[in-house]
């Protein structure tokens, strides 16, 4: 079992709801405003806002407020260890491709 | 909404159990006979069925019985909707540290 196993789960949790799936899909765009992530959902404001608390306590979000408007952004690097999981779930075979595609773009470098 | 949702919904949903991510996890190293993948967890034959039901009807998984052995597998590319989303959410600023990584990698084998 992976070290960072427990960032993992709650990475995955929060990302298995189609509602954060389509939040974070926005931020990564840019940083947006509360009531602009609300827009597209046809939701009461305190629904958006406890995803946004699943989104933030798993480390996918952050936010910040300016007098009366909070900002929300895709933390940096929120889905790293999700990247990581990914490449330990490469097959032998898969890893073999993987090599084999490295090799490739090295030597098609030098050709040129 | 990228075209692959529904896919990559049933996928998410399958990953969010930590035993399904634990069997996945077990599979990514070689395919298993049912026995083998139900020994490190104490749970009941049928609960361990039903894992394995979510893993193959989101994609992740096949199986294929011989006599009375059923043999379970890694699908190839089980997991590459999961890469392609992933992709689709590097924020700007991370695409441009892609882009900068592989101008370098070029750069570096040319210079070799």
């Amino acid at each position: 079992m992976p070290k960072y196993h427990g960032e993992l789960d709650a990475v995955l949790r929060a990302l298995a709801d189609p509602t954060r799936r389509a939040i974070v899909e926005r931020l990564a765009k840019s940083p947006a405003v509360v009531s602009e992530l609300a827009a597209p959902f046809s939701m009461a404001l305190p629904s958006l806002m406890q995803h946004l608390r699943v989104l933030e306590s798993a480390g996918l979000v952050t936010s910040h407020k300016i007098g009366r408007v909070r900002t929300v952004s895709l933390r940096p690097g929120a889905l790293d260890v999700l990247h990581l999981w990914l490449g330990e779930m490469r097959t032998p075979a898969e890893q073999q491709a993987d090599r084999l595609g490295i090799h490739l773009t090295r030597t098609a470098s030098k050709e040129t």
